[in-house]
């Protein structure tokens, strides 16, 4: 499997550590990333050989907060794992599949090393992005159970082996209610235990994304999962898109949100670093944007309903995946063209400093949109529209 | 008065064309700002050499939409105007405000030569921004009436000459009702008539923003004004932080949506380019971020609530003042240290269009949030947490 277009460029913080000088870099990272610096955290000698042996990078990233009197610093290590597929998509489905359980278990094995305590994998982590085909054959067959699925099994052994709390984005199969198929992340505790599951709210039908024609909206609200590492929600892929949603997750206690997702070049990649970050700014909360990596190809073409003639390929996952803390600084990406795992060490009470500092939660007005919202649902009242006469 | 530090940065975006390769700055601008090149639109020679030599830049850019066969495009000018204010802050009121005037006057001319249709100036624009005093002597007498206090009738004339929609953001004093002080942008259309006025929604209290000193929380909702020249929304400052705010100008039919602002280096610049980009992607409009420019400097010491000693000066306002399209590309930043005039050529008809492409708005779910933040603020139901017990 190709794991990127050779065209493709890798990153563009390279380009601008290559041309500028320092004084230059520093001023367009304090006002584009929020900091000066990147506070970069070591990475172990051995960890980087295996990684670079393997065919990933890893970065980590500091995120401290202020000393407080009342409260001990709640400091967790983020993960993020961002990789492409190993099969060609004609193979069988568990070969596909365990060719990348393969690649993956290295990079969790490394992640543990690295002291990683909260896991998350990219949309869909354990198959192709097959939607784009709107073949129901065979890529429904990859649908999984949430409790003993082969990607929670799978997941489950490491999640006990280092103590780590695992997100596991899957195409869910609920053989329980009607065989209905859905897009699922699934939270494994520290001990191995499914805790909950959360289904992705919002469906696009854009581009190639014909998720539609596989699985219906979420029914699942907002839930925030209470874990030892802190207060954790997902907010899957083109629910990003929504600010509403972020909110939700906000509003019912999130302090970290991961947001895996699938997306492409061409479409959404001048979004992807504004997004998630907005919502880590207006909620006061960690963010973790996730997204696939390389060019996925399908044994049978498809079109894109824009003209063009059709083709087999989805475009390029560009990677990119980054974290941002509650005062909107964020870290740089990762590649947008190769495997790599996300590192971020945070102080969780840094949601709360930045609360108490910027007061946008106080200062909402959640009371206001609650009326204005439903009085708009329910037709009620025509739009507030002042008509020039 | 100075109009910035020396030691300013002037722009991100200098160091960027300076340092890089052509390749590598189409690559950046690509992924940054969502095409490879800015659009440019010619700024007439004699107009570009006025500007110069009053100290002033002007920068446009054209964001065109795709042919449709059933509407006629809806191309409408867009203008945008930073500027640091020009007398000493001790000297008298009316002359502070004479000299704003005068210096403004310049730059609405020139807007019209460049066929600006809908102007708005920036957050409080004929009068310092001395709410870090919290002094309520001399700085509430700036305050003015909607209808016929000084800013607006030096902007109707403009408005008639030119034919000219033109938003006014001012100190308001509503004589009408209890003398009361508001923070306002008044709308005035091309012939002359105030057709309507937005209280701000959201009101700061961060570092040396004491605006809750001397006004509330906007009592006018969310109007969207039915303009010759579309339908626009003013979100005033600290409401671009605000989600729910962008999205009721967005539900109420705004198709533009300025946000006139006031913010300082330090403490909100990395997040600058994020919350009104983000605003446009997610409502499918138009949105044009402006920000005041230079360092403003008090008569008496003031202090900023972070334990550092008083001081005289409110930082520096970094202009940089944007817009962004609907489908997420953006113009590159106005200067953040010179006054400007920004131009945007728009397409309105490019609003509805990327809603039928990307489906946010259809995805919403809207139904589901009117209920959710009804039993939040309704205290019915507890928080959606799942404990790991």
């Amino acid at each position: 499997m190709e794991s990127h277009k050779k065209d493709e460029l890798c990153s563009v913080d390279e380009i601008l550590v290559k041309h500028l000088n320092v004084k230059d870099l520093e001023e367009y990272n304090r006002i584009h990333y929020g900091r000066a610096n990147h506070h970069f955290i070591d990475i172990d000698k051995s960890n980087n050989e295996y990684a670079t042996a393997n065919g990933f990078e890893i970065k980590a990233y500091d995120f401290p907060a202020r000393h407080e009197e009342t409260r001990k610093p709640r400091i967790v290590r983020i993960g993020a794992i961002q990789h492409s597929i190993v099969s060609r998509t004609f193979k069988p489905i568990n070969e596909q599949r365990l060719a990348i359980f393969e690649k993956v278990s290295k990079i969790i094995n490394t992640a543990a090393k690295e002291g990683v305590n909260v896991l998350c994998l990219q949309e869909a982590w354990s198959m192709p992005f097959a939607f784009c085909t709107r073949e129901k054959v065979p890529w429904c067959e990859f649908a999984e159970d949430v409790m003993d699925g082969p990607s929670t099994q799978f997941l489950k052994e490491f999640a006990v082996k280092y103590g780590m709390v695992i997100i596991s984005p899957i195409l869910e199969r609920d053989e329980q209610h009607g065989d209905l198929i859905w897009n699922t992340a699934v939270i494994i505790n520290e001990k191995g235990k499914v805790i909950g599951f959360h289904r992705k709210n919002h469906i696009p039908r854009v581009g190639d994304f014909n998720e539609s024609t596989y699985y219906f909206e979420g029914n699942t609200g907002h839930p925030v999962f209470e874990t030892r590492f802190g207060r954790i929600a997902v907010n899957i892929c083109y629910g990003r898109h929504h600010p509403l949603n972020w909110l939700m997750f906000g509003l019912n206690g999130a302090e970290i949100v991961f947001n895996p997702s699938a997306t492409v070049s061409g479409l959404s990649e001048h979004l992807w670093a504004v997004e998630a970050r907005n919502a880590a700014i207006a909620n006061s909360y960690f963010t973790c944007a996730i997204n696939r990596v390389g060019t996925e190809t399908f044994p049978n073409e498809f079109t894109s309903g824009d003209g063009k003639p059709a083709h087999n390929d989805f475009g390029h996952f560009y990677g990119s995946s980054y974290v941002t803390a509650p005062d909107g600084t964020r870290t740089p990406s990762l590649s947008r063209t190769n495997d790599g795992l996300l590192v971020a060490q945070v102080d969780l009470n840094m949601c709360r400093q930045i609360k108490d500092k910027w007061g946008f939660a106080m200062t909402q007005r959640l009371d206001l949109y609650a009326e204005s919202l439903k009085k708009y649902v329910e037709g009620k009242q025509g739009r507030q529209i002042v008509h020039d006469n």
